[in-house]
C-alpha cells in the first residue's frame, strides 16, 4: 500500500503544525456542550472538521506527524493519534522522541501494539521493542518466522549504544565470481532495493565478507567485468560490539552511506546505514547539552508536572549537596564576615568567575578526550597551558574587580586580596578542569558525566575558602 | 592518482595517532645536538625515522590525518604537515577543525595555497575559501574556467549557514523522455559517478527540475520503461536561501542521501549531500555545548595561551558584570548580614539551586523553539507547568535545606525563610526560563545565545534579593 505523503520544508511543516493545531482547537469548540442561547447544531460540523483533520494528517509524512505530535499537549496529541491510519502507526512511533513514545504507548491496547510491532522490519522492531511492555514484544516475536526471530534476538542482545543494536538486515549480497551484467539482472528481480543501498556486499560460500561493490562503480563498469575485479576490498567494516558513536564518527570521517557489520571471523552479519548514524550523532550532541543543563533525559514538553520533577530532581539534589558544602566553608569564616561585611558581598564574584572559567577548561578537555585528540599523558602539558590562561585572566579581571572593590569600600588591601583570590581561584579552576576529566578517563568512566557540577563545586567551595582565608589572614 | 589509504576503526586510529606521536618524539631526540660523551651518528637514523613517519602518514585517510594533526601540539603538527604529499593537502585542510586550519594556513606560502585551492572541486573550494587570505582566493579563481568560476561565485554569495553555501555541482542530469536503458548506457560513459549519487535529477529543456530517478528504482525498472514513468515527482527540494539547519533536519526526518537545490523558478542549481548535512548537525550540537560552556568557538587544544584568552574573554567579561551586579544586591543588605552572619553562609544555596533549575527550564524551551515544537503562543501554558514543577521542587528541597538550617543555627524562623526563599527563587527561575527565550524568539534573535548566562544572572541577583529581603523583613 502506498500512501500519498509529501515531505515538507521547515516552513511548510510549521504551517502544517499550525493548521493541525487550529483544527484541533476548532474541534474542541464544536464538541463543547452547546450553550442554551444558540441552537446551532454542532454535531455535523464537528464531524466535518474531524474529517478535515484526518485528511490533513493523512497527507503528512510519518516523520512530520511525529514532529506535530511532539508539539501537541497530551490530550490534543491523543486526539490526533486516534485519527491516524493504523497502518502508519509503526512508522510514526519510530520517529517520535522517547518521552512522547511513552505517552502514546500508554494510550494503546496491548493487542494494537502487537499488531504494530509485528508489521515492522526486524531492525525497526528492535528499535521499538525496548520501549514496549515485555509481553507485547514476546507476543509479536511469536508471529515472526525463524530467521527474523533469530535476527531480532541478535539485535536485542546488544546494549543500546553498540553497533549490533543498530544493525539492519535488509541488504543485497552477491558472489565474487559473477559478471556485472549478471548482478544487474539479479537486481532487476527485486521489487525495490533496500533503502539507502549504495553498495552491494560480496560474500563467499561461508558468508564471509570479501568486498563491496559500490553501485556507482557497478553502473559505470563494463557489463562483462567480473565482480571480483570491480569490487573494493579495502572496506570500512564494524564489529557489533563496537560503540555506535565510534561507527558514527567513522561514517562522518569517511562520508559513508552504508557499511557492513562483520563478526570476528569476517562473517557478514548486517549493515549500518547513515540515517541511523545521523541519529547517533544528534543524540550524542543532545545528551551533552542535557547533561550540561542538569537534565537526565529529553523531556516531553507537555509532560505532567510530576514526570518533569522526576527528570530533574537528581541533578538538583547533587547541586544542593555541593551548595551545602560551600555554605559550610563560608560558615567557618562567619567570624571574619561579621568583622568585615564587605566580604559577603564580594565572595560570590570570586566563586562565579572561577566556575565560568573552569567550565570553559573542562568542556575543552572533555571534548578532546571524546574525540580521541588527547591522551591522558598530555594532561601535564595542557595543564601548564591552562594555568597560563588562568593567570592572565586572573591578573586582568582580578585587577578590574579589585580596583572596583578598592573604590567602593575605600580599602586598598581589600582590592589586593580580591586580585589574589581571583587569580588563585582561576588557577584552581584550570587545575581541576584538566584533572577531573583526565582522572575519570583513567578510571574508565565517562569524563563528561557531571563534569559541570563537579567543577562548579570545586570553584565555589575553593573560591570561598581562598577569598575568605586570604581576607582573614591579611585584613583582620 | 590513487593513493593507498585505509579507513580505520576508532581503535586503529588511536593506535595510528600514538605511532605518529612516538615517531615524532623519536625524531626530536635524533635531531637533538649530540652530547659530547656519545659519538653515535644520529643523522642517518634521523633520516630513516623521518621516512617511516612519512610512510605512516601516506597510509592514512585524509580525514584520519586531520584527526592526527588536531591531536598534535603546534610544532609537531607542522613537522607532520610538511611530510604530507602536497596533492593530499587540500583533502586534509577540508577535514581539520577551523582552529587547526588556521594554524596550517599560517605556515604555508600563498603560492602553495593557490595551488591547493585551484585543484579542488567547486564546492570544496567554496568551503575552504572563507578561511584563506583574499588574494589567494582571487588568484585561484582566475585559474578556473568560466562555468566553475560562476558556480564558485554563486556559492560564495550565500551566508555560511544557508543551503546555497553548501551546494555541490557534481550531479547527473537526464531528460524525462528517454528510456531507463538509455539512462544506464549514458551512465556507463562516466568514469565514476559523483560521490553519494543515490538519485539522478530529471530536468526539462529550460533546466527546471521535473523529478528525480532514484538509483534503487532505476536498477529494478524495466529497461524499456520511460524515465517520466519511473521517476518520482514529489521531491524534497531546497531553496539556496533556506537555513542549512532546516535542510539538515529534513535530511534527518526523511532519511535523505542527496536532495536538489532549486531556485524560485524551479531551476535546478545544485544538490545537497548527506555528508555536508551531518557536519551541519554536529556543528549545531557543538555550538550549543560551546555556548553553554561560555566558549566563543571550538579551540585548537594546543593553541597559544593568548589565542585561548581571546576565545574566552567575552563570556568571562559578561559573567563578571552579572556577578558584580549580584554583589551590589548583597551590598544593599550588608546591614542585615552584619546582624545575622548566617545569612552570608546560606545565601549561595538559594542562588545556586535557582540557577540549576532555571538552566533546566531554559534548555528545554530553547530546544523546543529550535525544533519548531513550540509556538510563542504556548508560552503561557508552559509557564504554568514550569511553575508547578518549581513549586514542588521548592517545597521539597526548601524543606530539606530549611530543616538543616534550623538544626544548624537553632533558629526555626531562619529555616522558614530559607524554605520561602528557595520556593520563590525557583518560581523566578521558571518564569525567566520561559520568558527569556520566548521574548528573544519574538524579537527575531537566537533564543540560545547567552541563555545560560542570562538565566544565571537572574537567579543569582534575584535569589540574593529574595532571601536577604525576606530575612530583613522577618528575622531582624
Amino acid at each position: 500500500m502506498t500512501l500519498a505523503v509529501t515531505p515538507q520544508s521547515a516552513d511548510r511543516l510549521q504551517y502544517s503544525l499550525q493548521l493541525v493545531q487550529r483544527l484541533i482547537e476548532r474541534q474542541r469548540e464544536l464538541e463543547a456542550p452547546p450553550r442554551s442561547d444558540d441552537g446551532e447544531p454542532g454535531a455535523a460540523s464537528a464531524r466535518e472538521n474531524l474529517a478535515e483533520l484526518r485528511d490533513k494528517l493523512a497527507q503528512l509524512h510519518p516523520a512530520d506527524i511525529a514532529r506535530v505530535l511532539e508539539a501537541l499537549p497530551l490530550e490534543d496529541r491523543l486526539l490526533a493519534w486516534r485519527l491516524i491510519e493504523p497502518l502508519r502507526d509503526g512508522a510514526i512511533l519510530l520517529e517520535v522522541s522517547d518521552a512522547v513514545l511513552e505517552s502514546l504507548v500508554e494510550a494503546m491496547a496491548p493487542g494494537q501494539l502487537v499488531a504494530i510491532l509485528a508489521a515492522l522490519d526486524t531492525d525497526d522492531m528492535a528499535e521499538l521493542a525496548p520501549h514496549l511492555p515485555r509481553h507485547v514484544v514476546y507476543e509479536a516475536m511469536g508471529r515472526l518466522d525463524e530467521e527474523a526471530r533469530g535476527q531480532l534476538q541478535e539485535v536485542l542482545s546488544y546494549e543500546e549504544d553498540r553497533v549490533g543494536a543498530l544493525m539492519d538486515f535488509e541488504l543485497v549480497k552477491i558472489r565474487a565470481d559473477v559478471s556485472c551484467e549478471v548482478v544487474l539482472r539479479y537486481l532487476r528481480r527485486f521489487d525495490e532495493l533496500p533503502n539507502q543501498t549504495d553498495k552491494i556486499f560480496v560474500t563467499d560460500e561461508a558468508g564471509r565478507l570479501r568486498g563491496v561493490l559500490p553501485i556507482r562503480k557497478l553502473l559505470v563498469s563494463d557489463p562483462e567485468a567480473m565482480v571480483a575485479d570491480a569490487m573494493a576490498t579495502e572496506v570500512v567494516s564494524f564489529h557489533p560490539d563496537e560503540p555506535a558513536l565510534d561507527a558514527a564518527q567513522a561514517f562522518e570521517r569517511y562520508d559513508l552511506v552504508t557499511a557492513p557489520v562483520v563478526d570476528e571471523r569476517g562473517a557478514l552479519l548486517g549493515r549500518l546505514t547513515v540515517d541511523a548514524m545521523v541519529d547517533v550523532i544528534r543524540e550524542e550532541g543532545d545528551s551533552e547539552v542535557l547533561n550540561l543543563a542538569g537534565l537526565k533525559e529529553e523531556e516531553d514538553l507537555f509532560a505532567p508536572v510530576m514526570d518533569s520533577v522526576r527528570n530533574r530532581w537528581a541533578w538538583l539534589a547533587i547541586n544542593l549537596c555541593t551548595a551545602f558544602f560551600a555554605s559550610r566553608v563560608i560558615g567557618a569564616f562567619e567570624h571574619s564576615i561579621a568583622q568585615l561585611v564587605a566580604l559577603a558581598a564580594l565572595m560570590p564574584i570570586v566563586a562565579g568567575i572561577g566556575g565560568n572559567s573552569g567550565n570553559q577548561t573542562i568542556t575543552m578537555i572533555v571534548r578532546a578526550l571524546a574525540m580521541g585528540q588527547m591522551r591522558t599523558g598530555q594532561a601535564g602539558r595542557l595543564w601548564r597551558k591552562e594555568l597560563g590562561v588562568s593567570v592572565i585572566n586572573g591578573m586582568v579581571w582580578g585587577s578590574v574587580i579589585g580596583a572596583v572593590a578598592w573604590l567602593l569600600y575605600g580599602n586598598v588591601s581589600l582590592g589586593l586580596v580580591m586580585l589574589a583570590a581571583m587569580t588563585l581561584n582561576l588557577m584552581l579552576a584550570a587545575t581541576m578542569g584538566v584533572l577531573i576529566p583526565t582522572l575519570m578517563q583513567k578510571l574508565g568512566k565517562d569524563p563528561a558525566l557531571g563534569s559541570s557540577v563537579l567543577i562548579t563545586a570545586c570553584t565555589d567551595s575553593g573560591g570561598f575558602l581562598i577569598f575568605l582565608g586570604l581576607a582573614t589572614l591579611f585584613l583582620l
